[in-house]
C-alpha cells in the first residue's frame, strides 16, 4: 500500500495573475498621462515637488529594466531620466515600450524565482516578489499623486477601480 | 516501487507575507497621519478633494471590516464614517484597533481561501486576493495623495520605502 504524504500548498497569486494586476496598473497610469494636458504634465507641481513627468521618468527607470534584470540575472545601474523632448506622445510610447518588453521578460521568469532572494539594480535587497511588488506600489504612489496634481487643475482624473 | 507523481507549485507570496505586507504599508500610513498638523489633517485639501481625514476613515472603513467580513463570511454594508470627533489622537486609536483586528482575523483565513470568489460588502466582485489587493493599493493611492497635501504644506513627509 501507497503512502503520499504531500504538503498542499495553496497560492495566493499565479506569476500571470501578478502580471495581469501589474499591466492592470500601468494601463491606468497610462490613461491618467493620456488626461493630462501637455504642459501640465511637464511644467505643474506642488510643494516642490516633481512634475508627473519626472515621476514617469522614475516609474520608466523602473519598470521594464527591473523586470529584464530579474530574468535575465544581469544587473544594470536605476536609470531615472529617458529623453523625450517634453512630448506627451513620447512618454506614450516609451509606456507601450515598457508593457510589451514587461511582458517578453516576464515569461522568462520561473516560477522558483519568484522567492529567491535579489539585490535589485546591485542596490536594493528583497525578493523577487518583493521587489516587484515595490515596483507596483510606487507606482500607485506616484499615480495617486498625479491625480492630485490633475484635480489641483480643475480636471477630473480616470476612475481609480478601472483598470 | 512507489510513484508519487505531484505537480510541483512554487508560491510567489504566503498569506503570511502578504499580511506582513499589508501592515507594513499600513504602519507608513500611521505616520503619514502622525506627519499631519492636526488642523491640517481635518481641513486642508487641493482641488476640491477629501481632506486626509475623510479618505482615512474610507480606509478604516474598508481594511479590518474587509478583512473580517473574508475570514467569518459575514457581509456587512461598507461604512466610510467612523465617530473621531476631529482628534488626530482619535484617528492614531482607531487606526491601531484596525491594526488588531485585522491580525486577530487574519489568523482565521484559510489558505485555500484566497482564491475564492467573493462579494466584499455585499458589491464587488474579485477574488480574496483581488479584493485584499485593492484594500492595499486603495491605501497607497490615497496616502500618495497625502504626500501632497503634506508637501503642499511645507512638510517632508516619512520615506515611502520604510515600512
Amino acid at each position: 500500500m501507497e503512502t503520499t504524504v504531500s504538503k498542499e500548498i495553496f497560492e495566493v497569486i499565479t506569476p500571470s495573475e501578478l502580471l495581469h494586476h501589474f499591466q492592470g496598473h500601468r494601463n491606468l497610469t497610462r490613461r491618467v498621462i493620456e488626461t493630462f494636458p501637455e504642459d501640465a504634465l511637464f511644467n505643474h507641481r506642488i510643494g516642490g515637488m516633481r512634475t508627473f513627468a519626472e515621476m514617469l521618468m522614475e516609474l520608466l527607470g523602473i519598470a521594464a529594466p527591473g523586470i529584464k534584470e530579474i530574468a535575465t540575472g544581469k544587473i544594470e545601474p536605476l536609470i531615472e531620466h529617458v529623453e523625450h523632448k517634453n512630448k506627451k506622445a513620447n512618454l506614450l510610447q516609451l509606456w507601450d515600450e515598457a508593457t510589451d518588453s514587461i511582458n517578453h521578460y516576464w515569461a522568462q521568469i520561473k516560477p522558483e524565482q519568484f522567492r529567491k532572494q535579489i539585490k535589485i539594480f546591485g542596490q536594493y535587497e528583497g525578493t523577487v516578489w518583493s521587489s516587484i511588488f515595490y515596483f507596483i506600489d510606487n507606482e500607485i504612489h506616484h499615480r495617486g499623486q498625479g491625480y492630485v496634481y490633475l484635480r489641483s487643475l480643475g480636471i477630473e482624473p480616470p476612475a481609480f477601480y478601472e483598470r
